[in-house]
């Protein structure tokens, strides 16, 4: 069994919970509310430039020229075509590009986009990947399983997104994270494979937490009497 | 005023959220229910080991040899005495050491120690040094202001607690934090303040969202069927 | 005066010297031994990887999109574009890829890249700047100064460099940095500014201890009877 | 055979020129003179600066408490007691703390310590400690020859030296150092024990370059008409 299956399996319900949130369910019925997505939109944006920084450390730490050059492509094209696409696609829900640069990162947003940054910072190339597979992985995942729900990649405001995450130019970026990861992995220690695990499991966790969010508008908590 | 005068005068609400929680209140009345005392323990022993981390980043980026050894001091002096008073603490609530080192952060924990740690590999002294802040600040105030409530200091369990943080010890290492930010906030451009004060506020609220962890007793959000 | 021309204005002698260099003098009028370009090719080749690495790191460390999009696309045609080309410029002299691949780096190469790498993890994007202004600005200079030699750009062997390095497009990179340069020092304090021209001052040596050690032969010193 | 064993046998040639460069050798008979020590001194001072950060990024990128707290314990008593040492001794050859201070690194002082952050930053701790390795452990080798030298622990102005590196308790730090190399190499895979070789490698020769470079009192290389 491949590494990356290896994790799937032993984390199967986790992984399964970001298939099942309401969000995700609600986006590919069509019957997400556009308030959520929209929530959603700008977090997403502000969390996407960060993970732009976590495959400008992957160049950085690569040691061959090749897997260098991957992540340096990946850099370019999410800074240069993917936060376009962002923009564009929210103007659809009415946010300007100006809303977007003013935003502020939920505690969620920080936390899942900071727990990556110091993971990547601190460890190897292997924690890196293990860090950014869930996102990468995921969305792939369930772009292809709502694309197969009738209507869904033809919806007229989330066709769109349903589209991006399943094509085959996104999953073929998966891809090679995924096929990293088990490279990476091959003739590493038990505590180094259980080390990966461990953070493959809470970015996945995050995953969750961020639908979570979303769904739920979740900024800081304020003090209340009630408590 | 000073910044950091400035600092807790600009986010006076959320500074004071601290000191209200129902978590603080209770430890100073002493009627705080043991088990999320007990949960509190665990999470703020793992907290303390990242914690111990940024002074490690400190003694590297600190450009003088008086700041690089005062950061070394707190270290060693956080990993020698501190932990070990805190397994010593813990083990009055049951917790053994075998618990304290098998047991694994919450995402609050895991967020806000590793927001700080990327903040401070990222950035500048300064910044590192805004986002330890508010946890050395606010225990030591927290720690006087219960202090004065009458015999929260000679609590049976709470006690301990009351004291460690109201004393004179802690509170040198806080006062040095506090110096050492306003020296760093010297001479910086507005932009470079405005970047100072939103790590304050990101941390202040992460203090909050500790302590709100832990009288709730929150780990990963589970998948439930009436989401 | 603006910032950068304060630098090479306050370090003019240091500056000159890597234009005066024998090795740069000899690549200007074509009588450069080729066995000493050889070397030099192969060391330049490995410090061109570190150097892509700290446009990584200034993609990391920027804080608005357009200066991470254009760190981008520099790491991105550095990778995709120049080290393909440095490539085939190295057949023309032998040099095949395998030996490229297989080149250990010489102590100065080790020493210049390394000491970028470590002033822009640890420090600001204006010290990572400071860091990587004199390689690309000296480059320019001293590819236009080449380029005015009659015949030099046209030479067999080294016209590709003269024409590579006085280049209008190799130009507004320098230019670029030299912008980013000026624009980051901004504001700064005093005491920042005098570190940023340390680092400044530090590259611009290691620049012409490069020219020095590829005219040279220079790797590792061995030890001798005679000493 | 350990790994530290395997390393000194293959490199045996390398790690011997370290114990043979006349530097040594002078400084064991007892003829060594005093401006090449004295410059040796200022540049050491400098050196362990940066050695000492080299400890601080060891507490941060350990992993259990144990190694944390040991090079937590070596970053205090480095910067609290070693350095004062020097101060003390420095002042026996009439430099003063003033001269420390202002002291700038020569390029291979800045290269040998520069080499080994970005290797300790980017890298493993195992990768951390390969680069910290042969500074620590030659020297107490050294120290253990120089000693068995008669006369050479009294020498008037260089039997400190002899006394310091050959003692117990600089012998204890040596051995930790190369009991930790041996434990963290367990495991690893054959690329990254080629990694650790070539790091070790590297520092043994920036060692040799070290001892060079004093008995040289080299400096940044001027430009000359003669060349």
């Amino acid at each position: 069994m491949k590494f990356t299956e290896h994790l799937v399996d032993k984390y199967k319900r986790e992984w399964r919970q970001n298939f099942t949130h309401p969000f995700v369910q609600e986006l590919g019925s069509g019957t997400l509310d556009k308030e959520k997505f929209r929530f959603y939109m700008i977090q997403d944006y502000l969390y996407l430039i960060d993970y732009a920084r976590l495959f400008a450390l992957g160049a950085m730490k690569a040691d061959d020229l090749a897997t260098m050059g991957k992540f340096a492509a990946l850099l370019d094209s999410t800074l240069s075509g993917e936060m376009s696409l962002h923009r564009t696609y929210a103007a659809q829900f009415g946010i300007s590009r100006q809303e977007l640069e003013e935003a502020k990162p939920s505690p969620v947003t920080l936390a899942y986009s900071h727990y990556m940054l110091h993971v990547a910072q601190k460890g190897t190339l292997a924690e890196l990947t293990a860090a950014l597979l869930p996102c990468a992985w995921s969305y792939w995942e369930i772009g292809k399983e709502l694309n197969a729900i009738p209507g869904a990649a033809d919806h007229e405001f989330y066709g769109e997104w349903v589209r991006s995450y399943s094509s085959d130019e996104f999953g073929s970026h998966a891809l090679w994270c995924i096929e990293l990861m088990d490279r990476l992995a091959e003739g590493k220690s038990d505590a180094e494979l259980a080390r990966l695990e461990e953070i493959f499991l809470n970015t996945t966790r995050y995953e969750y937490m961020f639908w979570d969010m979303s769904y739920n508008g979740q900024m800081w908590p304020e003090a209340t009497d009630s408590k």
